[in-house]
């Protein structure tokens, strides 16, 4: 069970921008910073522009930076963004469920306040929380 | 976020013999039941019977049923056994982490608790709360 690395790349730009708020930042900064390929984070970087999280300033000396304050940036409205999915299992969507137990079955509740708990914990915390 | 096919089986498979405990049931019913292939079933079957939590009976009508009572199984220590990790981040390994915030990540530390909080719901029940 593991997030992908799409959400982790997410939180990594996202915590360094909170750690540098006072300057615009650089992609290949980032990239340089984490290890992380110049091409993922343009993605990313995307997608959290559109998203609301960071602002993008274009030009010559232009970067990205936070769009909002780190307090305002709830860590699990990030996670559930950049996750393609939080089904912990198959039938969790209708989709791809395949398990005939579908319509009783208790595993699948437990699994569901399994995942309620967790995310709990990302509901409760913003980005301000872990800087 | 998801678990792997191999808990998903491993737990319907439980379940399975859970509500089937006056006999001995065979793979091919489960495969049949459940629509999973007969090979990853040996697997899981195989696996289950390792750890202790189902026995095998051979021969020409044997099959397999529970070693322990229902309320004996731990969800937890089922999803423990079959998941390849519950690394729900790279960094939870020092053999995967390329993350260079490793030792000074509240990040971390926030998925450690969420991931605690998800087991916990596990570790409180048995198969037998699912039947």
């Amino acid at each position: 069970m593991q997030l992908t690395s799409y959400t982790d790349y997410s939180l990594r730009t996202l915590l360094y921008l909170a750690t540098h708020q006072e300057r615009l930042v650089t992609i290949a900064e980032i990239s340089e910073h984490h290890g992380i390929s110049h091409n993922h984070l343009i993605k990313v970087v995307h997608n959290l522009g559109k998203h609301g999280f960071i602002q993008t300033v274009r030009g010559k000396s232009g970067g990205v930076r936070l769009a909002l304050k780190p307090e305002k940036i709830i860590i699990a409205d990030v996670v559930r963004l950049t996750e393609p999915h939080m089904n912990i299992q198959e039938c969790f969507s209708r989709e791809t469920n395949t398990c005939s137990l579908i319509d009783n079955c208790k595993l699948a509740g437990l699994l569901y306040q399994a995942r309620h708990d967790f995310m709990k914990v990302l509901e409760e915390n913003t980005l301000a929380d872990i800087l």
